[in-house]
């Protein structure tokens, strides 16, 4: 099993444990915009070390930012497998770097 | 190969390619700062996908994310490995659902 | 009249304004979620130029982030006031210095 | 004196207190990088308040991003003038809300 899918099935089974005991737990107790505000302020803090150059707070931030992802997903019946079929599906129809897949 | 690893992959040689025709190549040009700030970008979206509890939206804005994390990672000459080996360290060290091991 | 509360006179004035001549106008057709997007994405140029220690990106990317802050004041039928009466609030209560006044 | 200006004046007043007592001297002395961090965290807090139409908490996190902000000027020896200007400067130039101003 990938690491990040062993990571979410840490995280599904924490959700419920004691939020005494499980930052998980207490986190998810707080509702999904804490969630969702814990990966923006995650996202920040990985801004900061790509931009400063920061290689170990890169790796350290990103899986900060990777981990809160997965409560977010969790929180919404959704795993990483979604992400990577949406990957795929990218792929598939145009070449995931194609220009006119893409907005930006 | 895992989805994301190949992702990587396919980002990493497509650093070299001609911007006109490359979304990675163009973007990685414009240098750290620029990837850094998409990377932000993306995660705004994911935040106000999750909030607005829109599960479509989440898949695909978390898609990107990873996507520009991918950028940022092969720019840093960094791998989801590298994230990997964080998660597993942290698992080995105080099991990463541990309070006392984090911050927040 | 401060600076701010003519930026948020002009934000207002032209919310109304044909969306193929003005910016406020165009981003406001696109809703709520739109105008609260941008002022993340500024928010993440902030820090960039912060970080970067760029002081004259620092101001301009701060002038964009009060410029799309009075987009949502004014979506919201909000104004400077409000947070001017927020911070004087605060000020009256406890000092806006005080550490116990603080969540952080 | 505007709010603003006298919510920085405070914030300039309290850059060499006592750490202990105050939230102003303990940020600043963790360094330009925190400060970024703390603003960006809360421009996350304005998004989700905005997205979530939440009046009194747009109010509330408007004015924690104010402030913040104050401590990032005042860090980098800025003002909210020097913010008035660039909007002065903006408007003189071709007005603030002319689509070719500006880059989105």
């Amino acid at each position: 099993m990938d690491r990040f899918d062993q990571l979410l099935a840490t995280v599904i089974a924490r959700r419920s444990a004691d939020p005494a005991s499980s930052y998980v737990a207490k986190l998810t107790a707080k509702g999904r915009a804490k969630l969702a505000q814990k990966l923006g302020e995650e996202a920040v803090e990985v801004v900061i070390a790509a931009v400063a150059d920061d290689r170990a707070g890169l790796v350290s931030e990103s899986a900060d930012l990777i981990f809160h992802l997965a409560l977010l997903l969790a929180d919404a019946g959704l795993t990483f497998d979604d992400i990577r079929a949406e990957l795929a599906r990218r792929e598939g129809v145009s070449g995931i770097d194609e220009k006119a897949g893409r907005k930006g």
